[in-house]
């Protein structure tokens, strides 16, 4: 529990808020508000529950709520943005970058959306017709067109004196663009390179051609691998054309980092990447609840194989005692290969040149802890139950069960991966049904052969 | 499945150096690897089978060694490292940044460490020493000492002269650090500033003093959270007496970020950050099977409770079929609020000012998803089984089960917490084996009193 220390300011904070918040203080909060930075604002509404979030939003000062619009997570920035009047909207995104102001206004509602952008100032609306014209999860859509673009041919020297006169450069910027007279990308030169420069080069002398361009229409997964493949700050953005549209920065990119890594997490127990913790229940009951729908068929599925073996559990009821222990086993082992798998897959480690030595490992591991548990149950089974035919069957079932946990945490990942389904959303559910059956069949199985 | 195309390349890279490998053109592999970006053969190592690693780091230019252990994981990284010769250690960690070199040097045996410590010069020693003072996870671990600073009382223009006189910076420099005479940080300055500001105008002017600067005993969690908070590319760090020690630069911070993220996903599965995707079969059994020696545990444990209602079991073999329904709808309940809390304590957006109204909604979830299902299966089961009893016993069980998995869902993982145990490593298996003894308890309990 590492962030603990960052956690206990934010709660304390919180409790304070609502504190203040259930006494009535208004005029307190607003100014406890008001000291904080847009993050830790932000933070604080996606801590709060959904009736205190729209109160604290009349609370906070409207100039801040551009900057904080920028920081929420999607889910409660949306929820935010249907509650407030077409103007407000409009004067919350002045200023905001392109990236985020295409963002809040491709969650308008089409009639509000009109009205918003018709109150807004020529150039304004130009970018952001432009911004919407990508992919929602585009490099597109992610990038900024607030960009300083140079000529090849001017030196050193003429570069510094225009920046100088040309006073704050747009946030961010740690490299200069280079372009021909047709917004052609040439190159780039970092600050750092043009303040370490002699002052009489030209820039076509010292510009870096090397540069690796993203597409504007690359999935922002894959901009988030080019730069860590990098190591980038930022990364210029051109058309089909190789011409400059924008760059993108380290900033939104560690987002989408972090996202593409909770993602397996959330979607493993069937949960969507976005899910707000603080929903209200009967959405949260109703998103769920399609999840439980396909676990009740698995579960039925599995009943229904244990309905095969109706003869056996009739006459021995330590065999329904034990049946939950084998398939267990199984899935927390298919669990964990699969887990394995996945996390291979995103990392781009595992693929087809080397599934199949994968598979055999996965085998094999299943193989040996198939045999380490077999035994010991089987000892443990032997000596509770005081017979040893019992000991033979789970031993039995638990290994063919490992070993097919082991193939199936293998398997699954990499056909959905073919299939082009998400193997971390339905991977869970597939290796725990698969095992279950197996674990079921081969229990219950052996016990019909060896006992009755 | 978004890096598919990134993945392809890297795959069919792959299978073409592991056909040229075995059919022994080593010269091919060799020019092959020469010519791909660090990033890309430590992708290559990390998807080889352990016995092609080692003649993979044969065949790669030794000049890019350095570079590559700075991309390579953990686990990977060690292995190679003990095989390698104590000279050749010291030349490849030539040039590296002082928070990779630290690790480096970190995971050598003692006896390889002074060797290789000896063979290096004063400079890169003193840095070393520095370096590996730190915790391993810790800013001062993660910082790079190599650093540019200003005296406040110099001009902008004498600054320029400086740096163009100097030459090339340390790589990814976006700011210098402005200090006075005892190196106490006063603030900084940074290269977009600089090169937008008026020559004649001195640092003190322009320097930014809202600066933060990390302590070197940060934990690497807290570092990447403050990254977060202020869209940073740099931030100082300093001692206990605002001294300047380094920066920290964004490209480590992602690092950590990945792997916080990927930590929850890991740990639910029983499995450890760093584990090898590829690591020998023995290895990874050991590893896997204490995770399962805790599920044979709880299994063991469920089966007990199975046990205690014998009498039920012996009688109606329906009841046998039928009993592991509500146990796995239990835990897939359980696992999406575990997931759900696991995550908002990550982000920092539980905590004890919220606890109450998220246990509330939570239960609230159960209590609606429990009336559905246990609706839903009662009508199942009575269809299925021509029998209205064991519906009701089963509707029963299931809303107990639903609600008890809400409650679980979020009391375990705070609990946990307050423990100072991390909920995911812990939590997953917990929660599961309560409502599987909730679910055998109420499903069984239900049946003897109903059906006997």
């Amino acid at each position: 529990m590492p962030q603990i220390l960052e956690q206990e300011q934010t709660h304390s904070r919180l409790k304070a808020v609502n504190d203040a918040l259930n006494g009535g203080m208004f005029v307190h909060v607003r100014r406890m508000l008001h000291s904080l930075p847009a993050y830790d604002v932000a933070l604080l509404l996606e801590s709060s529950t959904p009736s205190a979030r729209p109160v604290l939003w009349q609370l906070i000062d409207p100039d801040q709520h551009g900057e904080i619009l920028e920081e929420l997570a999607e889910d409660i920035k949306d929820s935010i943005i249907r509650e407030m009047e077409p103007e407000h909207v409009a004067e919350a995104i002045e200023g905001m970058e392109s990236d985020d102001l295409a963002y809040v206004l491709g969650s308008l509602p089409e009639s509000v959306f009109q009205q918003v952008l018709s109150s807004m100032d020529e150039q304004d609306r130009h970018r952001v017709e432009q911004a919407l014209s990508y992919e929602e999860d585009s490099a597109g859509a992610m990038m900024n067109t607030d960009v300083i673009t140079l000529r090849p041919d001017v030196s050193v020297d003429v570069v510094l004196r225009y920046l100088r006169l040309r006073g704050q450069l747009p946030e961010g910027t740690d490299k200069l663009y280079v372009v021909d007279k047709q917004d052609k990308l040439l190159g780039e030169v970092s600050l750092a390179l043009l303040v370490s420069s002699q002052s009489e080069l030209e820039i076509s002398e010292i510009l870096e051609v090397d540069v690796a361009p993203l597409s504007a229409e690359q999935h922002d997964s894959e901009v988030a691998q080019h730069f860590e493949r990098h190591d980038l700050i930022s990364a210029p953005v051109v058309d089909g054309n190789g011409c400059l549209l924008g760059r993108i920065t380290v900033d939104d990119v560690v987002d989408v980092i972090r996202e593409d890594a909770e993602h397996s997490l959330m979607s493993m127990a069937g949960l969507d990447d976005e899910e707000d913790t603080f929903a209200p229940a009967l959405k949260s009951t109703k998103r769920r609840s399609v999840w439980l729908g396909l676990n009740v068929c698995a579960a039925l599925l599995a009943a229904s194989v244990s309905n095969m073996f109706e003869d056996i559990l009739s006459q021995l009821a330590t065999v329904a005692i034990l049946m939950t222990i084998v398939p267990s086993m199984g899935g927390v082992a298919a669990n964990q290969t699969l887990t394995l798998v996945i996390r291979g897959i995103a990392l781009g480690h595992v693929g087809d040149s080397n599934a199949r030595w994968l598979l055999g490992k996965e085998a094999l591991v299943g193989f040996m802890n198939g045999m380490l548990w077999a035994f010991t149950l089987a000892a443990v089974v032997t000596v509770w139950k005081g017979d040893w035919h019992l000991g033979v069957v789970i031993a039995v079932a638990m290994f063919v069960n490992m070993l097919m946990a082991g193939i199936a945490g293998v398997m699954v990942p990499l056909t959905l991966k073919r299939l082009k389904i998400d193997p971390a959303l339905a991977g869970s559910m597939m290796v725990t049904t698969f095992t279950d059956i197996i674990g079921l069949l081969s229990f219950l199985g052996t016990a019909t052969v060896m006992l009755r």
